[in-house]
């Protein structure tokens, strides 16, 4: 099956998409969509919606999971990353009800065994699991691919997170 | 010209519709997009991104106004606005770009001449400014008319915000 990760952001939002066949998962794409900090907000998250929308076009996931939002100290990019998010939720609404989300405890959890983990380790541990040979840039990118294999790991261990 | 208001809310997205021409105001519509609680948050976005796209493709509004989103004590409903706002940017977004955004406090100065003014009093004066014959329930509705008369004051005076 093919699973589309997405970490939300407004100036990067990251997305990755895995294949997971029995036990094994396959990177297929991976990569963010960029908006620029001088275009005014509508058409940022005009330009999320519309890649993202693509992108589903494109890999036609089965799944879609998302890193979950959480508290922000500054309100302001708080605001923003929430916009963001719920225009992708759009996007991703339209083509199919199966999304999910998980925390980044559960992430990195589920990538590395350990919820503290640092971002290097999580960045070593997404390259060994797709077996590639370099660290995956950004880390936008990255947290993406992290976020599609839990919902793999999730799947296999039947204990998703839908978002409700 | 036709300007849409509109009071983002995630279970109740206000709008109104009116026409301003030469310094008088005409109510073409009014009401909310409500969304069920019980309903997944991706769903709840898509009606609102689908219910706003057919409100504009009816009443094809010159420009679009939004009250500006400020923080919230409880963050989680803070995101939960956000997003729900993000869905009605995008789907404005897709049509135009003349969007515009004003603060409480500015609504209430444009409608009333204070900006700390009460509820009772917006809505009443919403009343009057539209020559109603009652209050506009509901208050979401209501506060949407009052952004749409607000961005025809700043058209008016030239002050219009645009949002960044």
């Amino acid at each position: 099956m093919i699973i589309l990760g997405i970490d939300p952001g407004l100036a990067l939002m990251g997305y990755g998409v895995i294949e997971f066949d029995r036990g094994r998962y396959r990177p297929l794409t991976y990569g963010v969509i960029s908006t620029a900090a001088r275009a005014p907000m509508p058409q940022r998250l005009r330009t999320i919606y519309t890649g993202l929308k693509e992108l589903i076009s494109i890999y036609k996931p089965d799944d879609i999971a998302f890193e979950e939002l959480f508290f922000y100290h500054n309100v302001t990019t708080g605001i923003a990353v929430a916009q963001a998010r719920g225009a992708a939720l759009v996007a991703s609404a339209e083509y199919t009800e199966n999304l999910y989300e998980y925390t980044p405890m559960q992430i990195k959890q589920a990538i590395t065994g350990w919820g503290r983990a640092e971002k290097p380790q999580m960045q070593n541990m997404v390259k060994l699991l797709l077996k590639m040979d370099e660290i995956v840039r950004p880390d936008d990118a990255a947290d993406a691919l992290a976020v599609a294999i839990t919902h793999a790991n999730c799947l296999h261990a039947k204990e998703m997170y839908k978002i409700k």
